[in-house]
């Protein structure tokens, strides 16, 4: 059973982290107990920001013998509540955004070693400056942290050609619920000892240990790119655009965007502007590299013009418009926060069956809620996309949130179950979707999954109350 | 507490399995007693050979209900007695190779899913017959069958380019050591919903649960392919070609074989001979794909061989001289057997630090163990190689190896950690090298394991004393 720290125990914490690396000050420590999208409010008995590994495992040790709950945190944008504490305040609050140094970078290996704090701006100049490139991006990249983005599994808009994290992970290094430092840096292709223990860190979300550091492999620098924006009639015209040009080019992104979504972001994004200039109901940003990108694409765009296969297209004729694309495709969550609340969903199936999916769903789920709109945007090629829901009458769209929200939410999921898919494509589940994983989710293996967290995390220290069902938090005083 | 099957349960199992499914026919049984090798000698109260889903999770309920061990099999071409029981006789020997069929192959997907007792030859030709082909290759493949495969992670050739089983298994299906099912076999690209038990079990050598099927990532077809054979000085020039090449060309093999390895393959395998005319200490084997492949190729070697990083090249001229060339990499193991034992050990190190570990550490063995000779190849790209170790004297090398055999293993594992290496990069652990995982091992990293194989598999049915150390066999009576 899980209990509050003790004067003496954060005694001891205080003296052993410094000024620095402890506060129990409610003003510094009140931006990173709410979460990124303003949905919980956490409390913390304290601050604890460790500057060293052994720093970390000091903590994890005193706090395992003494029962008490540890919430470990990166750049705090988590999209479900991954990273804060419950409202009791008696877990402590871990960040590792001081244990933030790019430790090495060998262009020879193509591997890039960085602590769980740095971010992945970091990331990405480090491996620049080493002539290479880190292929993995979303919008927060300039505060998500290596250490979030491996417990995360984070995907993002490269995912399509490179992976998600799991992919680009060569090896980690984590401070295991015990304590122990689990060193699994060395960066071997080939390992066959048993159990990939280190990997079940991926994607963990800090409930199995603290991940403190990732060996991550990098790509060859983009010679060139080539960004287009394309208009076309259907998500089934989409896919068949990406089959055309998988395996013709190097397609590094296909990002499918709804008319609804890209109004939003030109009403409520300032110095966007529409790429192109007649309507069209669905849109595909596609980024392609290589020194022939370019050209390739725009040949084989006009001959999917000339087919019919879609409508219309233009390339970003320079870096700066290519970005002004990516801004359209990057702020789209944004745009939608200003547009007020809406019931919001992380979805995959298979890749084939996504077109369909998706004018399915959004057709059953407008009829079966009068009035609700659907925005189905994303990651078409990975069979991802964030499938969210509102009410139509802008000025009751946070009470029929709170009416109607989970009901939305659950008929969301089951269609997406009906469809062999995941609730939860890539922002995880952390509290906002253990009830809905509890609900939906095989049986065989939620019950594997809560006996491995109980094999790992005997105490219950690590991260409680998120991803594992069953795993709630009891505190006794 | 292990117990050995009663005759009840013998009676019950042979009544539900039939007489195609359930034999204690010494002379059936025998072949599947002996490990590939023939190292190991078994023994097992049946052999029980389901043919569907439903009968492997009735064994394992039952054996479950009456703590019985089970071994499970497939191509039994283990190279660690993997799937080889104890001498007791007390397990149950599981074969999955009734459980054979490929049942769906998309071509729009790019995805196959057999069963667990397919061949990987099998798996071939039904992605051939799709325009399609699946990238792994071994030695054993009209043997070694979709499950094993899975469940040793097994490597091969192509792992360069497209990875180990790890990275081709996109879903899989397994019944856990309760006998409940785990369909993991939707082939999502993304899915965050917490630990990922099924992909725990690749490289789980069955003692998690016996995988059943699983859904294979499949690619374009070669048009062509081009291979080579090259003669160098040493691994270090090796490795500047390798360097040379990547990026630049699509290869898929790149196999490191010294002079040694070479003659015993052509002393003992009949139809060899030697590509290149000349001696050279080094050599390589190189394939490279693509339409324009064979030009790129000998352009590249042209260059490489100008400016002096390596000796002679030869193309072959046609697909007959390609398979000879691959059947000279191919038979090294055979011809090893043939010319006597040897201390063999599958090891990994960073890929860059493979050429002077191969020289340093075969200098080091020779030293330290008079008129022992190494020979040390493989796959070069994965910074794995197999690191072999006769005694000079053929007629007493048997005896040299039952007296120093594990000394030399023990000698070898030993620089291979000091590199931050792993003592079995392809071949798994098994029984073979459960001793030295648990003399060399992270105690962290195998405390975690000990701990997941006990939370999954709390009777310890699952092939017991393989893999996990500290999970040794305990037979009641």
């Amino acid at each position: 059973m899980l209990r509050p720290p003790s004067d003496a125990l954060l005694g001891q914490l205080e003296a052993m982290l410094g000024p620095k690396g402890f506060t129990r000050d409610v003003e510094i420590m009140s931006p990173w107990l709410t979460d990124w999208r303003g949905r919980y409010r956490g409390a913390s008995a304290a601050l604890l920001s460790p500057a060293r590994v052994d720093e970390v495992q000091a903590i994890v040790r005193l706090c395992a013998a003494n029962d008490v709950a540890l919430v470990p945190q990166g750049g705090n944008s988590s999209m479900v509540g991954g990273a804060t504490p419950d409202g009791e305040g008696t877990s402590l609050l871990v960040s590792l955004r001081r244990l933030d140094r790019v430790r090495s970078v060998s262009a020879d290996d193509k591997l890039l070693v960085a602590e769980a704090g740095a971010t992945l701006s970091t990331v990405h100049d480090a491996a620049v400056a080493a002539g290479l490139r880190f292929p993995l991006s979303l919008g927060a990249k300039g505060s998500a942290t290596v250490g979030g983005l491996v417990s995360t599994n984070a995907g993002g808009t490269q995912v399509l050609r490179h992976g998600t994290m799991r992919s680009l992970v060569a090896g980690l290094e984590a401070v295991m619920p015990s304590g122990d430092r689990l060193d699994g840096l060395a960066a071997l292709k080939k390992d066959n000892r048993g159990y990939d223990v280190a990997r079940l860190l991926i994607g963990a979300e800090g409930t199995l240990g603290i991940v403190t550091a990732a060996a991550l492999r990098l790509v060859p620098a983009v010679g060139a790119r080539a960004v287009a924006w394309v208009g076309l009639e259907n998500p089934h015209a989409a896919m068949a655009l990406l089959r055309r040009l998988e395996g013709e080019a190097a397609v590094e992104s296909f990002e499918l965007i709804p008319a609804t979504a890209l109004a939003l972001v030109l009403t409520h994004i300032p110095g966007t502007r529409a790429p192109l200039g007649g309507e069209h109901d669905w849109h595909v940003l596609i980024e392609v590299v290589g020194s022939r990108s370019a050209d390739e694409l725009r040949e084989h765009l006009a001959i999917a013009a000339a087919d019919g296969v879609i409508a219309d297209a233009t390339l970003a004729a320079n870096e700066a418009q290519a970005e002004a694309f990516w801004k359209l495709r990057d702020t789209i969550s944004e745009a939608e926060r200003i547009a007020g609340p809406a019931a919001k969903h992380d979805v995959s199936v298979p890749v084939a069956a996504m077109p369909r999916f998706i004018v399915d769903a959004a057709a059953a789920t407008e009829t079966r809620f009068a009035g609700a709109r659907v925005i189905a945007f994303g990651h078409l090629g990975d069979g991802n996309v964030h499938f969210n829901v509102r009410g139509l009458a802008d000025a009751d769209a946070g009470r029929w949130l709170r009416d109607t929200g989970a009901e939305v939410t659950r008929f969301v999921h089951d269609l997406v179950m009906a469809e062999g898919g995941s609730i939860s494509a890539e922002h995880g589940i952390g509290q906002l979707k253990l009830a809905e994983l509890e609900r939906t989710g095989d049986p065989v293996r939620l019950a594997a999954q809560i006996a491995i967290k109980r094999a790992l995390d005997p105490r219950g220290i690590m991260n409680p109350g998120k991803l594992v069902p069953g795993t709630s938090i009891v505190v006794g005083l």
